[in-house]
């Protein structure tokens, strides 16, 4: 049977490893999973509530409106809720945004590495990637690319943080580099991790209402997965302008976030303490990883994240991820992206010295 | 900004309505839902228990092998793992279908009227769409279409039994239809409802490992949606020839079903009482809908499945809806379908009764 030739060039996404699988393969009483930046506080309580309090729900179809939902997020944004549309995380507004304007005749642009989703759906519709020769954001590359390209280029994804490497571009420069773009390319604003970096400085927030204000061909990707501890749960979402928002919605499946999905989301947004623990936390905690590297000569990059990431120059990323890995911490390797180094999720201060005494031990045999 | 042209084509999926919403709407106490083909019994204690003592997990991603909940579909089905692929709902099945196999110069073929999620992906790519003049599945007419069209028709879709009419193909006739199909050409077996058909009739089973051995160019789909009542959840699965499967894994997006659905669903897989009282209920509660239309001069078709549908000849089912609606009782208006006919789940025995309650008042007014 022949299927669409653009399948063939896809390779599957490589995901975080399930704890409990880990700890059956290599017997371990204790394993820590510091791979697929999830919250280290756990869930946060008023969500596991909205959760159980709901449990006998879920025979019923959500609530395809999701208007309570989208109520929320429309007063926490100041936007309407027909600027929002809600996907099971915000990878599958990723994938509306490419099935909406990429086919085999076009191409997106990135910096050299960013969110490995982009391109798995590019793909899919085998569309052409563009590359800046930077690994993080350069926005002068950026632009150069896209000039040279532009007939082509109909999305170009900025992540604001950017995963798997932390750095972050400053908001003013963000406006600036979209001013320059033309009307029909679509500008995805990736702000998964965006709360951290608004955290860490103030220059770094992406106000989604300021953004569509300003511009028609911008969407603004958010996230319940890190900072809102629902990483399970898969819900995420997009803010944009009437029409973008129409035009996905015409790709989004009915029924693509589970009733239960839908109630924790909407309890976590609320729970404002569990979210000021986490950032506070997150950062102090990066304090030890940046003060680590540095006395153990690795190479970092100032994450804006809830992430840190690891360069080596001797030691070898996947050598040293299996090591750890049998010593039950999880971290993830970023040979895939092409480098050798690992990016380890912040965890609990427990977690985190965990790591460090690992680590140490690893190389001091 | 421009958009993918196929876009335009598409009307979104009108989805059933919301109890809680349709309650404030209407200031109505009581909201009886007989339109989404839930579960009348609920959500199985063993759903339940799972999702409350995983509640707590719901910041982890979910395990992206769905090791568990395949291995158990592998167990009950006497097929492989590497045969099965596990969506959000089965409708995310069909999207993987019809984005493997259809592109704008292409074509699928189902009966006159079937699930409308057919119809909605295949214009998300801008296939062309075959259907036959029968409304309900005979194979005469689709073998006939599909040799006319053969070049272009690249999936077929069978839905046993069918939603939104409920009739339903012996098993021996579609074994001998999918032999006169093309190896190219996939034919999707949806057995969203296939366990209530095989309930009532043993010849409308569908067995998905004989199907699998017999043929390479099938996929049968399964949802947890109905029987198992899950529907808030979203699992379902398709299961096929590994290189199917393997295609389709190209077009997954990693953590498409979240962690309490895959807990959900496994324990609901083992809940045979729950299971077996809805089948029972389900068929005698059916009958008396069936009496209640002969009595009252409406016209049905036979149901193998949780729902009947009722077929008007002067009254219209708009009109009908809307005053069931004010009155508490939501049932599928099929009006957008193209028919003047009203598809109402099958409820509890209390359910029903108000039904038929409101129904009769209606027309006495």
């Amino acid at each position: 049977m022949k299927f669409n030739p653009f399948l063939e060039a896809i390779k599957t996404y490589e995901s975080g490893k399930d704890i409990d699988l880990i700890a059956k393969e290599y017997n371990l009483k204790e394993v820590i999973k510091l791979a697929s930046n999830e919250n280290p506080y756990g869930t946060s309580l008023k969500a596991k509530e909205a959760i159980i309090k709901n449990a006998h729900l879920a025979h019923l179809y959500p609530d395809d409106t999701m208007i309570e939902l989208k109520q929320a997020l429309a007063k926490k944004f100041n936007v309407l809720n027909e600027n929002i549309i809600i996907g099971s995380g915000s990878d599958q507004i990723i994938e509306y945004a490419v099935y909406a304007k990429l086919d085999h005749m076009k191409a997106y642009l990135q910096c050299g590495v960013s969110f490995a989703m982009y391109e798995i759906y590019a793909k899919q519709v085998g569309a052409k990637i563009y590359k800046t020769q930077s690994l993080v954001h350069d926005l002068e590359q950026l632009c150069d690319l896209y000039q040279k390209h532009k007939n082509e280029i109909k999305i170009i994804f900025l992540c604001l943080p950017n995963n798997p490497l932390g750095e972050c571009l400053d908001k003013k420069d963000v406006f600036e580099f979209i001013g320059k773009i033309d009307k029909d390319c679509l500008v995805v604003i990736d702000g998964a991790y965006n709360e951290f970096a608004s955290f860490k400085d103030k220059n770094k927030f992406i106000d989604p209402q300021e953004l569509i204000l300003n511009f028609q061909n911008v969407v603004y990707l958010g996230t319940f997965s890190k900072l809102y501890g629902l990483g399970g749960m898969r819900v995420g979402y997009g803010i944009a302008s009437q029409k973008i928002i129409n035009t996905f919605y015409k790709l989004r499946a009915p029924f693509n976030v589970t009733n239960l999905s839908l109630k924790a989301a909407f309890a976590a947004l609320d729970d404002k303490e569990f979210v000021e623990k986490t950032l506070k936390n997150n950062f102090s905690q990066m304090k030890l990883y940046e003060e680590f590297a540095r006395k153990n000569e690795i190479s970092y990059i100032e994450s804006y994240t809830n992430f840190i990431t690891y360069f080596f120059d001797k030691k070898n990323s996947t050598d040293l991820s299996e090591k750890l890995l049998k010593k039950g911490i999880i971290v993830r390797n970023l040979q895939s992206y092409g480098l050798n180094a690992i990016r380890i999720s912040i965890g609990t201060e427990y977690e985190n010295s965990r790591f460090f005494e690992e680590f140490l031990q690893i190389f001091s045999l």
